[in-house]
């Protein structure tokens, strides 16, 4: 009791309590300043309800009303068993104070003198950093997984016997490309979930989707090369052809994926055509076969190469998963790019790049020149998750929640955002777009909705040409179905504010 | 029945099911394959999963199955009240070049087109691949540790307790420059080991110095930028350098380092100075402090950068590792290269980069943009391993191995290699260069030694200008006196047959 107190020494308000705001009210108030301002800290136990009713005088109701308020707009959180306790992970708006930089400056001005591709990322800078911050686990941030069902014990069981018996000579980086192990589960699975044909030879362990684009960019394009990108389309590819300079070609995507007439039409001579045929980013739409032979067409008359981006492939919910685009390529013109971060956890950085044989050389020595090699121990944890069946048992465990989680999510858009959102439920993926009403600003939405420490983001912000609807994405799968109807419920204010 | 029969004569499974592959599978591939090849034509009607399921002999649900996956690619389509068809908007002319062959090399050959970048790393990717390989545990490789000596007990340790009790927050790339508490312990250990002046801010965890080194090129360096490099040097930074298309100027190095005033004569406006001054790579000289204050005006004087790449500043023996070239820059013209490949282990993949206040957000944005993050979950073991004082001891241990393994070295070079290998002992570093007498070609003894499973370096190789000396690198750190004394006694057999 004691203790409890002097964890909120400033929640006094005897005689200062002002008779027009509700005494609840004035409760939470001085509970968010103190947790904003820093005098109480994250993750710091709260006095029982009961306590601080005692304590301040007041009913325990009253408490209890507060601390729902402070519950439901996240700077609480329970513990079973332990009580009650200032939340870890807080909203945005102190994020954005405590995180301002105080940095010295070099003494002497001079000129920075970049590079034209450093010119670029400076000046880019804050949108880069802006479409990565996924570092908070916040409704509805997309690109995160369910991390509470992640076997993580079995996952050290496995580091711990890689860190110990590993042999000195897999120590080194002698398989440029990757762990052989590693590979060859890689294109073991690939073929048998993906149609993907290739030897373990094709496969290059990447730290992710990004670094895989990266190396690519770097092989492939030159500067006003012509790249055609769904567009509304994945930010970060589009923000790495951007910094490579490219000559951007918005491409629009209808029910059948890509349009790729309508491409035709725009541009003329792409280098390079970018696209997430098993599941649109951000659309969910499913490219149909027709549509898939005539990009291989199109890629073989104008000598184009094609990034097949199949990054979240493993979570259809009804239905097969739908064979690779580059299982139909006959050429080799498609370099298919996989990642474990939507299926083991983003942070592990691990992915795979499949590269035509004829390419194997120039990318393992881009590879190796750029320092892109990801850890040995990693790659090899990895390997052994895939090959003792963890992988498959956890992906179908995801599977069924993801679907849930889905579910879940479409129930509550339903139920509490009628005629404010448009959302249909999708046979795949972790994500879903909802459609907003013509005249509500998306981006504005997803402001406002930051202040309330709801993570969203804007189909606007996907688009390089103007798009014709207003949209918001909703990543579902790391919030359970508390955690999405509380996200729903602060959506619904945050819309009911703005209509 | 019997007309529907006639529509897919070819599905007849009948005799020849494949026992590893489900039957839904089966029917599938049989359909899909029969549409691609055009012997069923768009359009047609296909049977009744009731009536293929008769036909067949399967159960129903698995032919209903196969169809759902059919759906789903777009091969069928149903029309209402009238049944299942194949689709009829596949392209007629592509449904015969889309073979279902395997594929092993691309059948049709096609320009390669790649960007400049990547038609050099494809012209140099032999050489590239060849100066990485260091894939075999023989001497006298370079850049191996002593693997032996790695307390991986304890490493395991962390890394179970790491991958256990880390907390969600942390799983997420939330710090887009690196693990908070690395790049602070990173910051502190520069600061009172290396006198480095940074704040944690300043650090960019990287995967390495090669990776520091592409993430420098890209955000600086432009094509025919001029480049000055020390001479002979460090061979992936120069390869690097290469590839990124820049005007390389060889710099010779004298026994206080870097010659900045020869570097003066032949070049005049160099964009970035790569140096190694803790302990020049590979002669093994210090660069003197009144060098390091003239390397500094010149980089002031010229607007250059200059890159510091402190590879092995660890292994002192005697006297005092001289403070950084970065502490004494006032203008934060220098960028400051470490790695713990050199200290943990090599697959670790772990390094830092030390920027200029003013570079944080172009370097923050370019890492995002290149998918340059390493795993968090090893950033935090690494922070674990520093806090709790295993990487201080570690570290005092291997200095006293290392130097344990140079005498031997010198020892049986002395011993075994009287006028065919001249070498002196150093007071650091991990390596050494044996002299050879004027009419040994080096790269010849390398190749000689090679057939023996001896594994050297030539100076020539390290060379961008004739080197008016032959010379051999060893690497000694990961090998024991036996090893050590047996590769001396295969070289005195290759040099001695070579005389």
């Amino acid at each position: 009791m004691e203790k409890q107190r002097t964890l909120v020494p400033f929640v006094s308000l005897a005689g200062r309590a002002q008779t027009d705001v509700p005494m609840y009210r004035q409760i939470y108030d001085e509970f968010r300043r103190g947790i904003l301002s820093g005098k109480i800290s994250p993750r710091s136990r709260i006095p029982s309800s009961r306590a601080l009713a005692d304590q301040l005088g007041v009913s325990r109701i009253t408490v209890v009303n507060a601390y729902d308020q402070l519950f439901a707009e996240g700077y609480l959180e329970a513990r079973v068993g332990s009580g009650t306790f200032v939340a870890g992970e807080l909203p945005e708006e102190l994020l954005h104070t405590a995180s301002l930089r105080n940095l010295k400056k070099p003494r002497v001005s001079r000129p920075l003198s970049l590079s034209a591709k450093g010119t670029q990322a400076a000046r880019d800078s804050a949108r880069i950093v802006s479409e990565q911050s996924a570092n908070k686990f916040i409704p509805f941030q997309n690109g995160l997984t369910a991390l509470d069902s992640f076997p993580f014990d079995v996952w050290a069981r496995i580091a711990a016997r890689c860190i110990r018996y590993i042999s000195p000579g897999d120590m080194f980086d002698g398989d440029l490309t990757g762990y052989r192990l590693l590979r060859e589960a890689i294109a073991t699975h690939l073929g048998s979930a993906r149609g993907v044909r290739c030897d373990p030879e094709q496969v290059i362990v990447t730290a992710g989707t990004q670094q895989a684009l990266s190396l690519i960019s770097a092989v492939l394009l030159e500067a006003d090369d012509e790249v055609w990108m769904e567009d509304p389309g994945y930010t970060s590819a589009r923000s790495l052809f951007i910094h490579s300079r490219t000559n951007l070609v918005s491409v629009p995507v209808d029910n059948d994926g890509l349009d790729v007439n309508a491409a035709s039409a725009v541009g003329k001579n792409p280098k390079l055509i970018y696209v997430t045929p098993s599941h649109q980013y951000p659309l969910g739409v499913t490219m149909s076969v027709a549509r898939r032979l005539s990009l291989i067409e199109t890629a073989r008359s104008t000598g184009a190469w094609i990034i097949e981006d199949d990054y979240d492939s493993e979570y259809r919910y009804a239905g097969r998963p739908i064979a690779s685009l580059q299982g139909l390529d006959d050429e080799g013109r498609v370099l298919y790019v996989g990642t474990f971060s939507k299926t083991i956890f983003p942070s592990l950085k691990l992915g795979c790049l499949v590269v035509p044989p004829d390419l194997v050389d120039v990318f393992t020595a881009t590879r190796v020149l750029t320092g892109s090699q990801p850890p040995l121990i990693d790659q090899a944890i990895l390997a052994e998750f895939i090959s003792e069946g963890h992988f498959a048992r956890h992906v179908r465990r995801m599977r069924t929640l993801y679907a849930e989680r889905q579910r879940s999510l479409v129930e509550q858009v339903d139920r509490r955002l009628k005629g404010l959102v448009e959302m249909k439920a999708d046979d795949a993926g972790m994500h879903l777009v909802g459609w907003l009403p013509g005249d509500l600003d998306d981006r504005e939405v997803v402001r406002k909705a930051a202040e309330a420490n709801i993570r969203l983001n804007s189909i606007s912000d996907h688009c390089i040409a103007p798009y014709p609807r207003n949209g918001l994405v909703f990543g579902y799968a790391a919030f359970d179905e508390k955690k999405i109807k509380r996200g729903v419920v602060k959506i619904a204010a945050v819309l009911e504010k703005m209509a």
